[in-house]
């Protein structure tokens, strides 16, 4: 899947992410690097709204599991149970949500329950980044479940 | 505040709030209720984004906050430092975030801590509901700074 594609998937299925005006800049199974400018997602101090921080991080962790299920060749609902943010520092601009994989032997154990029980959790992190500087992290627990 | 007062300030400083079509139902130092529709908040599911509820709900404890140090005449920067949200059942139409004012003591702790130190922290709860079933919980701590 090119960084485009899932541009454009998120663009025509979740309309925020077209409000926060999202670009995908990564799109592999091992990174998924979103990034957003000031503008749209601004708040009253001129930074950006912490709600929109978060919105743009859950999107790249769940953007990394589609883009990873994906290339496992698994189609499985992904949905976020819990989900954690820390805000660091305020994000001045243009920033990014870079999401990584997990561990390979965490990954291979949630495809192998996925595949054994239809059903698996999984936690993926998030880093937020403003003129190379982390300003803030996130941790979110998604569900796959194959229908 | 008059709700109509805080709905007209979120959407002319968080634009993110006017693209989430947010809504204030009630607006007092004791309890804030947003509300938003599915359509600009949806997923590729048609239920709510998670991002997007996410997003509600830390600007209604953000209103909470910020209509409760008015009405204590207290003029403090709020910044969201950590948040965490469980997402407990899908989302599936028209939904509202309810924050609530802390405890009486808590509160009153927070306010002198401020007064004393010119900077306190404070941890508020929401709760989302769709259709009168609780859909998920927020929780979010904040920095209080007199300037």
């Amino acid at each position: 899947m090119t960084p485009q594609a899932l541009q454009d998937y998120f663009h025509e299925h979740i309309p925020l992410s077209k409000a926060m005006a999202v670009e995908v800049e990564t799109a592999t199974p091992l990174v998924v690097r979103l990034k957003a400018p000031l503008a749209p997602n601004t708040n009253h101090h001129g930074t950006v709204f912490g709600g929109s921080a978060a919105a743009v991080a859950v999107l790249s962790a769940w953007g990394l599991l589609h883009v990873a299920m994906l290339d496992a060749n698994i189609e499985a609902d992904l949905v976020v149970q819990k989900s954690g943010m820390s805000y660091e520092l305020p994000i001045t601009g243009e920033f990014t949500a870079e999401a990584v994989s997990p561990a390979p032997e965490k990954w291979q154990r949630f495809l192998a329950m996925l595949v054994k029980y239809k059903r698996a959790r999984i936690s993926i992190a998030a880093v937020l980044n403003c003129e190379g500087r982390k300003t803030g992290e996130f941790e979110g627990d998604f569900v796959a479940v194959i229908l």
